[in-house]
C-alpha cells in the first residue's frame, strides 16, 4: 500500500497544528521537535537526514528535516450523505464533472470547507483522487469535508433532485444567468465542470438552472477553482452559511 | 537572451486564438496548420520531431508537435500609470505583496483582466517575474493589462494616496471588516499578501482600511488566488466595471 506523507517545515508544521488526529508518526532530524510533540497522539521517531530521503524514494527533495505520515483519506460513500443531510434546509453540495489538476481540486475542497460546503462529489473515473498533492493544495482541510466517489452523476443529479436539491450548472450557454442575480434558498447542488471541457451535455440538460460569473470576455473563463471561489462565496452567504 | 515557448496543442491553439499579435513564429509538424495560419502575422515553419525537442532544450516534454514563440512581455513603468488612468474614477489597481507561486500570479492577472483591473503593481524582488508558467497560467491574459514592477511598495502607496486611491489591504488583523459591506466607488487599491506570510506590517499600517472575507475558520484563509477572485468580483461589481 503506498503511504501517505506530507514533507517540509512549514506544510508538516501547519498541518499538524490543525490535524494532530490524522497524523500518523512524524520522521524528523530536529531533536527539539520530539519535546514539543510530546503531548500529541502521534509517534514522533529522530532518524537522520538519509533516512528520510529514504522514506521519500528520492534524495533532495526539500524535506528541511521533516517528513511526517498521515491517515489514508475515507471517502464517504454517498448514501449516507442523505442520512447526513435530510432536514438540512440549506445543504449545499458541489457536483465536479471531471477535475484533472489537484491544484485546482485542493484549491476547491480549501474554499468550500471554509464556506461550509456539507459535501463535494466526484466522479470515480476521469477525476483526480484525494492525493497527498491534493491534501498539500486543500491545507489539509479534505479530513474536514465529505468526499464522495460516483460512478455516475446523472444517477446522482436525479436522486438529489428526489430529495429536494436545486441544481445550478456552471455554464456560459445562452441561456446562462447571471449567478448573482439567482436567489439561493434551498437545498442546493453546484456543478463544476472540467478545465478545458467545461460541464458535459448531459450533465447541463439535468440542470435546473446555468449560472455564470459576469467577466470582460477577454478569453472564455476564470481559472476553475477561482469561479468556484466566487461561486461558493456568494452561494455560501445567501445560505447563511457563513 | 532566453526565450519564450508555450508548447502543447491546446496551449498554443488557444494563444494562437487570443493573441496572435504576440506570436513570433510557429513550429510545427503538423504540415496542415500551414494553411490554417496562412492570414496571421506570424511565421509558420514545418520542422521535424526532434527539432521541436532541441528547441524546448529537453526530449518528452508534451508538445504534440507544436511549439510557439511568443515575444517578450513588457512591463509598464510606474509614471505610466497615472498618464493613462488619471481622469478615471473607478481605476481599480492591484497591488501583490510578494506573490512566489506562478499558478497563483497568473491565475490573479486571469482573473484581474476578466474584471477590468486597470494595472498589477508587484515588486521587483521576491516576486514571481511574468514567465511562460505565468503566462500560461494567466490563459495568455497577461499581454492584456498593466503590469508595472517596483522597488519599494510603501512608496507607491504614497504616491497612489497623493492620486486620490485608497488603500485596501486583505488581512485578518483585530481591524479588519467584512469586506462584503464595504463600499467600494473611487479609486480603489487592492494589496494582497504573500502565500505564507499574507500582507507585510509596514504596509498594513500605510493602508486605510483592512478587508477580510468572512469563512468558517478552519484553517486561517482561502487560497490567495480564490481570495483574490472573491475581492475582485466584488469590487469590479461595486466599481460597474462587469
Amino acid at each position: 500500500m503506498q503511504k501517505n506523507y506530507i514533507y517540509g517545515k512549514n506544510a508538516t508544521i501547519e498541518f499538524i497544528a490543525n490535524f494532530p488526529e490524522k497524523v500518523i508518526t512524524v520522521f524528523t532530524t530536529l531533536v527539539d521537535l520530539k519535546s514539543k510533540f510530546q503531548n500529541h497522539p502521534f509517534l514522533t521517531k529522530i532518524v537522520n537526514k538519509d533516512d528520510l530521503d529514504k522514506l521519500l524514494g528520492e534524495k533532495n527533495l526539500t524535506h528541511q528535516g521533516i517528513v511526517l505520515e498521515y491517515k489514508q483519506f475515507n471517502y464517504t460513500p454517498f448514501k449516507d450523505l442523505t442520512t447526513k443531510n435530510l432536514d438540512n434546509k440549506n445543504a449545499f453540495y458541489i457536483i465536479l464533472d471531471q477535475i484533472h489538476d489537484p491544484y485546482n481540486f485542493g484549491a476547491i475542497i480549501r474554499s468550500a470547507v471554509l464556506m461550509g460546503v456539507d459535501a463535494i462529489i466526484t466522479l470515480d473515473h476521469n477525476q483526480v483522487e484525494i492525493t497527498p498533492t491534493v491534501i498539500k493544495a486543500s491545507g489539509g482541510t479534505a479530513f474536514h469535508i465529505d468526499v464522495c466517489r460516483v460512478a455516475n452523476l446523472g444517477n446522482i443529479i436525479k436522486l438529489l433532485k428526489e430529495e429536494g436539491f436545486w441544481i445550478y450548472s456552471s455554464n456560459l450557454n445562452e441561456d446562462s444567468q447571471n449567478f448573482f442575480n439567482v436567489e439561493f434558498n434551498t437545498k442546493t447542488t453546484l456543478i463544476l465542470g472540467n478545465e478545458s471541457k467545461g460541464v458535459g451535455d448531459k450533465i447541463t440538460k439535468m440542470s435546473d438552472i446555468n449560472i455564470h460569473i459576469p467577466t470582460l470576455k477577454v478569453i472564455d473563463s476564470l481559472n476553475v477553482s477561482v469561479a468556484a471561489g466566487i461561486f461558493m462565496f456568494d452561494i455560501a452567504r445567501k445560505l447563511q452559511k457563513i
